[in-house]
């Protein structure tokens, strides 16, 4: 407990003593009880929160200003901030919005023939949402189901996780979650036992990793990305940091992974994941593999290689462990891993339902149970966000009236992802004092910025001034590298690649001429 | 932290120095790292959470035994254990459906026209659905939205909460949340900033309040109901409570209220608020009000009196204090209150959306903007959630399209749960041993049980017995007393009072028989 607390606590128990004298009613004593920033929990003031930050907070100025008629030198914000796909024009995928509507029609229980019937609900679309309801035990989106989610989109999930990866998956170790985010921080939580303990996450990293950790009172132990060598890190770099945070008194309990990466926009290979995998296995670390991306892979000849899936072919030798690793099979048999995974990215971007799932390998049922426990005191995940999960992991059926339409909305949204991602870091490395290493995946461009020199005497907050400017120039709204963590001396800004494409190769040209006037105004980095 | 914790870092410290020697890879001084029960954050494993606990477990066995066709003293499990309506046959009401579901509709966008045309959606609907999409700037329910909430469902709150009492709301103090819990629970951690503080909550209470508490680290410090004065307190039951904790370190941060009585199924009368409110302003306790059932109030002459109503009529000196409070003007200014609603109670019930909100009254703008970041880790409450909160507070306008079917399934759905409360505390009081205190609101009787003398020395476990007894005799499942707290030696379960009304009164009937033969099995109390 802080100082700061135990002074608080200290006024309130002589405060009390006065308290059945009316007169002392109002004294500055009891005041002091009140919460305050100052008497809060701590670990909360700490915590820090860039994605929603100090330059979301001007966006939010700048658009009341633009809505008030103001003149700016721009006519709209262009939101490459945030990975919400929908608020940038991308489209819903019709079928899962007609099953969510069906399943939310007062005629789905009684009189479905009714709604295939008005032509608005195709008959798959129908019997897709009749099969939920009946998961529901007919009680519908209404209720709440059991806490770890219902158990035919757990069976959905597994059957898509045993597709994915050759191997098999049980819906008994699935857990649905509000988003990823939730599943995250229920596992930092249980993780962090005393404030000793510590998660090794890589810088950069997405920050709900940094802050679920603060709220948590734990350590983060961070791994460095190389930018040079397109965002990997190596055993010997996972090492440093390991053996630096044991010898500072950090009992490291788990490792965290990003794949593809966020906000680096990086794809492992196959013996990337492994290196990570075996690390963490021979360290006796959980790993926490946030794989919320693994169907945004552009790069040609990348692919997405799962934790799980690679943790299964090393512990059937199927796959080599790295040579640092030494004779890692007794330890790989034992490894635990959680992979998280959410309907707000991929092709299907429905943020807003707050669906989500994570898979858990090698924990006991009584480990399990706890995580069930803490699931019920939220009592369950919202239920359409459930269902979303389980569209997500099952579309329509071959020859099924919504396939072709569902087939080319997916397509049209991997092409203009496609393109964006590789016209974005084409542009990038054209400016002048940036630089970009390829986007492989996920759905970022997190460049690499020389400030002018006189910018960087602002110090740690340059590149938020960076981003600051840009948006005041130009209307672009992204995130300071310093809010995802970045090499010391070295700067750089998360742009999202979700804009439709015009708005999209505009934003790249107004950013290029911005850089340019950059080093006008403020002189050479 | 605790000395088991210390003493597994201890093993990791020492494990990791052999980490470079492959033969030492599978050694057991690692594999204690791994995450199991004993490791874990101990303040997870010690939380309780009884409407999903034991009996519920049990419950689940014996639902899987009668689809396997095994022959049980009944057919079918009758689900008296937790709040959740439309899992037993409340019908959801279709104006909130129909808005819902048009939200989905990709046509809402594109032709909102085909809606109504289809004769599915009436033009109404359609409206105030196109209010909610404008109130996304367009991109619908697939997006986050503001961490705090849509703009336009907050108006919306704020107008309600300014219907109902009278006093002015502002919309900047109201934030969404995924249900009331999760309302609460950031509220708890945020107020528990050591393992000193504590929080006042009712005894019998919900368990979230005390399972919050032990998973912030916090104390909770009961003040008890008094079940022969209808579940309510006196000051000086609360100046017990404050002083006992304050004596034994306990540093009180916060009062927490539920009104109508969950589990007890109180409602208080005004000057009954007034009591708790100056007494949290007294002693400058947060208050925390859980007002999730105002619109559940069934006894004529009762009516549902809000927190906020009774601090601003405090305020304005429109409502005198209790005599015990004293010249209390000067705390009640500086009165800081948070209440939190949901849209799973209510005549809505509609659980599975998550919807909830909470209204801040008396903090600062720094403290709200710590609030508001706590709520960015977790992006936003899901989109369709929210909108179920606006549906809620602001029904179908008057002489709109859908009002006349509105009105008769809301009055459908309160004369059935004012029926069953009434038929309810009737029956349980004439059941041998059993005695229930008017059910007021709420959704549940908790009638007091004088057990077997027999089942009595089982301990702790006892009602937790009587509950599986019940159960397998007659397949109605509810909670144990024990999961809510009750006085030692007293023993009670709660019912909720919504099974439709044939499965009900049976129930009941099933009860008073099981009642009857428990002496003759057991012998007397």
């Amino acid at each position: 407990m802080s100082a700061r607390r135990d002074g608080a606590c200290e006024n309130l128990l002589h405060g009390h003593l006065d308290m059945a004298s009316p007169s002392h009613a109002g004294s500055q004593h009891k005041l002091q009880r009140k919460l305050t920033v100052s008497n809060m929990d701590d670990k909360i003031v700490a915590a820090k929160y860039a994605v929603r930050g100090t330059v979301v907070q001007r966006a939010a100025e700048l658009k009341r200003a633009l809505a008030d008629g103001e003149a700016l030198p721009f006519d709209e914000l262009i939101l490459c901030n945030i990975g919400n796909p929908h608020a940038v024009k991308q489209q819903p995928i019709t079928f899962y919005r007609q099953v969510a509507a069906a399943m939310y029609m007062p005629e789905l229980a009684s009189d479905p023939q009714k709604l295939v019937a008005s032509g608005l609900f195709p008959a798959d679309v129908v019997e897709r949402a009749q099969e939920y309801l009946k998961a529901t035990g007919g009680s519908g989106v209404g209720s709440y189901t059991d806490s770890i989610g219902l158990q035919l989109v757990r069976e959905q999930v597994a059957e898509f996780i045993q597709a994915r990866d050759g191997f098999p998956a049980d819906p008994g170790s699935i857990t649905l979650t509000t988003g990823a985010s939730e599943g995250v921080k229920r596992w930092i939580g249980a993780l962090i036992a005393g404030e000793r303990d510590g998660v090794m996450i890589p810088r950069p990293q997405y920050p709900l990793y940094s802050a679920a950790l603060t709220m948590s009172g734990g350590i983060a132990v961070y791994y460095d990305l190389d930018e040079a060598k397109g965002w990997t890190t190596s055993w010997q770099e996972l090492e440093r940091a390991f053996q630096e945070a044991a010898s500072a008194g950090t009992c490291v309990r788990a490792l965290a992974m990003i794949n593809p990466g966020n906000p680096v926009g990086a794809v492992l290979e196959e013996d990337g994941v492994a290196l990570l995998v075996c690390f963490a296995a021979s360290k006796g670390l959980v790993i926490l593999a946030d794989e919320v991306y693994q169907v945004n892979v552009y790069s040609p000849g990348k692919a997405f290689h799962s934790c799980k899936k690679v943790l299964r072919k090393l512990q059937a030798q199927q796959l080599m462990a790295p040579p640092e690793a030494g004779d890692a099979s007794a330890v790989l048999d034992q490894a635990q891993l959680v992979s998280f995974h959410s309907t707000s990215k991929g092709l299907i971007g429905e943020c807003g339902q707050r669906g989500g799932f994570m898979e858990m390998v090698g924990f006991s049922e009584a480990t399990l149970a706890q995580f069930k426990k803490v699931a019920a005191t939220s009592l369950s995940s919202n239920t359409i966000g459930q269902i979303f999960v389980g569209l997500m992991v099952k579309g329509p059926a071959p020859d099924s009236p919504s396939r072709y339409l569902f087939d080319c909305e997916q397509q049209t949204i991997l092409d203009g992802l496609k393109r964006r991602a590789l016209a974005a870091s084409d542009a990038l490395n054209k400016m002048p004092g940036i630089s970009c290493q390829p986007i492989e995946g996920a759905m970022y461009a997190f460049p690499c910025i020389q400030l002018p020199a006189a910018m960087k005497e602002e110090g740690a907050g340059a590149d938020e001034m960076w981003c600051i400017s840009l948006m005041e120039a130009t209307g672009i709204v992204c995130v300071p590298g310093s809010g995802f963590g970045q090499k010391p001396g070295t700067f750089h800004a998360r742009l999202t690649i979700l804009p439709p494409d015009d708005m999209f190769d505009s934003m790249l040209l107004k950013m290029a001429e911005f850089q340019k006037n950059l080093y006008e105004e403020w002189g050479p980095a």
